[in-house]
């Protein structure tokens, strides 16, 4: 058994940051936390469990926190991104996006970039990452591997295309059903609790009826997390509604291919109606913001207090390369700037998201999403310890602190200012996966 | 004489970016630039000059570009950066940082944070601030000497306040301006061609029109630059029209003062209307961009576009700590996420900045707002070499490259994910003044 003490700032279902702050932490072999208190008692702690156990005494510049969990990204994008965004989101899919998805193809190609994106998110705090792939069975395990080798968890998809795209891009209905029943179990076959395959129809406009049920099939068949593309721009929805004219609206068309359950997770969710929510909400269907995504193909600004204030599940996504940073800080700065742009043009009482509440969304809300919260997400027992030391004081860190900061402090300026210097260690159900420098 | 010789990346009075592959710039000892080709024939310069100069040779990896010039930038505020967010603009001067700034009445508190701030901000690229301290005339003092020992280049502001603010926070009239005139004389004496003594009355709103024509003969007799606040949230442009019913507007209350000149920079300028935009544009009046600043107090969003089209000089500010990040590239990253932002509102055909706009601004239009443009801001002969050696490749960056990506590629990468990991070599007059990891 493993014991932290010291500060530890978590998401709970009542509070969106919750600061113990003489927190004690037990973590079992298994990497399941035993116990959570507000207390340094370590001779009680003793007695308790009957044998001294071995501390880690955190310092007055650390604290730890859950892993970050980025609810939508695409790894293949990865070499992309910060760069090639000066196209709005469909004319930028065919002029940049799927001509760099074609080239994993080729296995090698994929394995090289697999193992840096699963390397630099891990190392930026992303100790889970709902992966999309390509539609390649072949390259989709690659990233598996990776994922694997790095001891980073996900849940991650091969694609799925079967029209409205150029030819080169879309696969065979029945083929695209076969690979990827073979992919799910293949990645079942593994018997690694940390990696689940994910059903991803790539988006509605790109999928028939016939695709997007017989994945809503598979996932039922399976029990699997299914994550997609909705309501990202007026062009996007405008599509999809024409394309679809046999179906009520967009959403409609995801609920009544079984894409709609309560483990699935829509990337986006800009532009919905009242009748989206209550769909939404009835079924489960959670809502991964990406705002640096949604800013840098001027898709639009979700509303991330609306969402909330229905009751909506929301996390947080860095949509790589929609989005241009891969690190879940970024997402968080650019959710908390989004929400208070949109206060901007609202009536005074308009409340825009708090750093707290990004922070939730980055750890409790995206556990939540992704149908992971009984297992991630915050510091209860039972849960796996998926965890961040962070040091505002490690010896890379570039942010200067002061005698007068108060922990409040500290943790604002990890969240504003601080990057992967101030990751010091990086915990997946309770292993040690990376070390900042190391 | 030294000649560097790669690829250099640079805005003209056309170009918002021209990158020279070839380029090849000679620096002499005084630290102006001679000569800039975009050209790599070495033997033919050797002939022209008369002898073989010792050349830098830039990798594939690296190029060099202008230093970042923060437009608006409150040193004494540094420790409070990325803190204590959670109030709107006249609020917040209260609750937060008006007591932050009455402490540096205390000299060694000053020292400790100005060194700080310099050297946080020279790392991160800044090769060129424009400051406010506080109203306090030796601690003023010890941010030119924290500067001037850093060797970076200042415009440096003991700020001015006389009226409307808690009696501890406030000076006599006379005082004030006595101790401006010792401030800027002192300064002066010290002969240092890089720091430069700015007037800055700390805003209208805090400031009598005595204290403002006082300093505005200032600014005068010394032809010094002016730096301000105007026109930041609508709360404070309304403070300020009914506090001057004598005057038409804010920007009357400034140009009747004499504080509009065409070295005078006004920080925010989020709502102008079409008569100030021509009163600032007649008098050669500058706009210091502070995107972050303006979001995280939720004080609007100023249309970089509208000002740019109307031919007004607009550089960055970080506008540290209103603005939560003390970086360039943070301002880079939210003057494009804003402009993306306002232009999600506006009709098909608004045209946002692009990010070699937001490079201008961080460099030239920085140096124009400044008055500076002469001295600094690109790579023209004669002027002096503010740089800095961009390596996407260094042995700390945390930015994968791949072997397809272009110069444009690299640039991009390094404004939307770079880091001070990436910024290898700071030069101020051509003087290497910091180096990263040294
Ligand atoms: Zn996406
Ligand atoms: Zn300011």
């Amino acid at each position: 058994m493993k014991v932290y003490r010291g500060t530890l700032v978590h998401a709970t279902k009542e509070n969106p940051m919750e600061i113990l702050r003489n927190g004690v932490i037990g973590v079992d072999t298994s990497g399941k936390i035993l116990f959570v208190k507000d207390d340094d008692s370590i001779e009680n702690l003793a007695v308790e469990i009957g044998f001294n156990p071995s501390v880690h005494n955190l310092t007055n510049s650390q604290f730890i926190i859950p892993g970050f969990i980025d609810t939508h990204i695409h790894a293949p994008q990865y070499p992309n991104t910060g760069t090639k965004m000066d196209l709005p989101l469909l004319e930028w899919l065919l002029a940049y996006t799927f001509p760099l998805e074609a080239k994993y193809s080729d296995l090698d190609f994929a394995r090289d970039v697999y193992k840096k994106v699963v390397q630099k998110t891990l190392s930026c705090g992303t100790t889970t990452a709902s992966y999309f792939a390509t539609t390649h069975k072949g390259a989709s395990m690659a990233l598996c591997d990776a994922a694997e080798s790095c001891g980073q968890r996900a849940h991650i998809g091969k694609c799925n295309i079967d029209q409205n795209l150029p030819e080169q891009y879309c696969e065979e209905t029945d083929a695209s059903l076969r690979d990827t029943e073979e992919f799910i179990n293949e990645v079942l076959s593994r018997k690694n609790p940390l990696i689940t395959p994910a059903i991803t129809p790539r988006w509605a406009g790109c999928c028939t009826p016939e695709l997007m049920c017989g994945l809503g099939k598979l996932a039922q068949k399976y029990d699997l997390p299914i994550q997609s593309h909705m309501c990202e721009s007026p062009a996007e929805v405008k599509f999809v509604t024409e394309l679809f004219p046999q179906y009520d609206c967009f959403t409609d068309v995801y609920d009544k291919c079984g894409i709609f359950t309560n483990k699935t997770v829509m990337a986006h969710c800009v532009y919905l109606t009242e009748f989206d929510v209550a769909l939404m909400k009835e079924r489960g269907v959670g809502v991964s913001h990406c705002p640096n995504s949604n800013l840098s193909l001027r898709s639009g600004m979700m509303d991330a207090r609306a969402r909330l204030d229905r009751g909506l599940k929301v996390g947080l996504g860095t949509d790589v390369s929609g989005g241009c940073h891969p690190s879940m800080l970024d997402a968080i700065r650019l959710a908390i700037h989004t929400s208070n742009a949109i206060s901007i043009q609202r009536p005074p009482d308009y409340r825009p998201i708090s750093y707290q509440d990004a922070f939730r969304m980055a750890t409790l809300g995206g556990a939540e999403v992704l149908a992971l919260d009984d297992t991630i997400g915050n510091f209860e027992e039972g849960k796996d310890f998926d965890a961040l030391l962070i040091d505002m004081e490690s010896p890379s860190s570039r942010v200067d602190t002061f005698d007068f900061h108060s922990i409040e402090d500290l943790v604002q300026q990890f969240l504003f200012m601080g990057d992967d210097r101030n990751i010091q260690e990086i915990y997946v159900c309770g292993q040690k996966v990376a070390e900042h420098g190391k």
